[in-house]
């Protein structure tokens, strides 16, 4: 098998190094991306230092993947070379199960086959991320971008656009709706651009004042603090819904009393912890704490195209991969607005 | 104001005992019932002794009421002498506000007028519940109560019944999907019935081995024993929706793991303490945690006409008056099915 260039860590505690990865020649039904841009995702760290916990050695991250499709295989109906696409962080599943046929391929009952950190479905093949020069992925897996994104932004799409996306549709955000966005980070800025890009009125809620000025460019009609007790009260029954970004340990009934009745919390930040949730606060105004993973590879798509046609994308640090291992210890710290983005041609 | 007798508490120690209670001469949209039967509910026990905070003495719970109209005013409609008509756990509410409007008065955000241990919509005239010969209530807070069901049992659906149908029509039980039913107590029975009811596939989920007979002669079509840690592996990703009615302490992760993809657990029972969720149990297939409180009018008539239809009432002791403090320590030892229901009669 040919390979090809990519940064890999050997071991939880070692840093990102050179190193070559093996590439199948593309199938039928494969497509062949050289990689421009990788985002950077919190769970690239998480994965690399094996905070949760299975991590497969040696380690090539990276699932906000966007380039330019070198080569296809002969059944390929979708993207042909020269066309700019973009992986995700799955490249398979079963195809088969209830929810894969229901395009909720994330939740596939044999397990999706994740872009890197595990194996294809023949469960045996490792999969290597998007910090590398190219990759093969069959065509149902991979994405179209839509013309006139910048690239280096559009990487992050993959993961956290469609990672606060997919909430905002399935609670059926609307013009109007009152959304209130957890913690301004990857994830909280796409929140923010997304669910004001669907008409929402979008209040930022975050524990640091520093914060406001960059929200409110970021399409946020408002800020509240959330180290002020007093927030919690004035808003009490706000909003319709709350994406929940952060991973920090929080007070989940203090958010949910900012919902009102029939409201929707909906988590996508993982604390390290579990978070003691009282029955009240759900009882009283039958309140919904929710969770959600990514989005499905068609809704990704329509993700994608929504982006396209309001021009947005993830404001990004671009760094050349020789400077990964600093941006991690700097994303650790919170320093990085919003998204570091990998340029490959430094490979 | 012409008085009536009744059942009343004076403070959180003291047991209940004969007191005599003002009731209004009904106005020109007020029907007055005579009470044939009134339900005893596990919170009226929690309220008399004061054990959520706030109680309002003297007291006299009960919030399970039906029995015969005697009088209605010049306006009222709907009801007439002679009919018989039931009070749940509502007496009044604003009528104005965006939950009433909505027909979802338990959530009225002026509070709604409790059927006791509250007060009028005046704030200052208390309410006193069903341990009573008479009730005088406006026309839209009663409801009718179909012909054909036993009263005795007819009463506990004004708030264990609504309690429960409320859920399952909010999210949307249909003809078999797979519903869980944590606990088999007043709330667990009135759930196992009117799941069965509306045609979905019902798993008694318990502790006690014992209560298996009991689940399958009251509608449930599976068993699992909660207390056997297999169980949860067996029935993971198993049902659709699961109506946890137990406010012991018990692990909600645990049942969560036991929803399939976009599956809802909804509490209606109130642990004392908070309880640790994790976020993972949430995000992974996209799960709902959420509560539900009684139902408003409308869907309690709405429940009263489909248990008409289906000839459901609760299971029930039925007592005088003379054992409700023996009936409370009973209940509190989870000694009695399902229901207590008291005849007034004995008053």
């Amino acid at each position: 098998m040919p390979t090809v260039k990519a940064w890999a860590t050997q071991s939880p505690k070692s840093p990102l190094a050179p190193y070559q990865i093996p590439r199948r020649e593309p199938g039928p039904k494969d497509v062949e991306i050289e990689i421009a841009f990788c985002g950077v995702c919190h769970s690239d760290v998480h994965q690399a230092r094996d905070e949760w916990g299975g991590a497969l050695f040696p380690m090539v991250p990276g699932h906000e993947i966007v380039g330019r499709v070198s080569r296809v295989g002969a059944d390929v109906t979708r993207l042909r070379a020269g066309d700019v696409a973009g992986v995700g962080c799955m490249v398979d599943s079963c195809r088969t199960c209830d929810p894969c046929r229901h395009d909720l391929e994330q939740f596939c009952e044999k397990g999706a086959a994740f872009t890197y950190n595990g194996t294809e479905m023949d469960r045996k093949t490792p999969t290597y991320g998007g910090y590398s020069s190219r990759i093969v992925v069959d065509e149902r897996f991979t994405l179209r971008i839509p013309p006139g994104l910048d690239l280096a932004g559009a990487a992050p799409l993959l993961c956290a656009g469609i990672t606060t996306y997919s909430p905002l549709r399935h609670w059926k955000t609307e013009r109007g709706d009152r959304v209130g966005v957890v913690g301004l980070g990857g994830l909280g800025h796409m929140a923010v651009k997304l669910a004001a890009s669907m008409g929402a009125e979008v209040t930022m809620l975050s524990t640091s004042r520093s914060k406001e000025t960059d929200a409110r460019r970021l399409g946020a009609h408002g800020f509240a603090l959330t180290s002020d007790p007093a927030t919690f009260k004035k808003l009490a029954g706000r909003f319709d819904l709350i994406i929940d970004t952060i991973s920090a340990p929080h007070d989940y009934d203090a958010y949910l009393g900012m919902l009102r009745v029939d409201g929707a919390m909906v988590v996508v930040g993982v604390p390290p912890a579990p978070v003691p949730v009282h029955a009240f606060s759900l009882i009283s105004g039958r309140k919904t704490l929710a969770g959600s993973l990514i989005g499905g590879i068609a809704e990704t798509q329509e993700m994608l195209d929504h982006c396209g046609k309001h021009g947005i994308t993830a404001d990004v640090e671009v760094i050349p991969i020789q400077k990964i291992n600093e941006a991690y210890d700097r994303m650790v710290k919170g320093d990085v607005r919003y998204r570091f983005s990998i340029d490959l041609k430094s490979l």
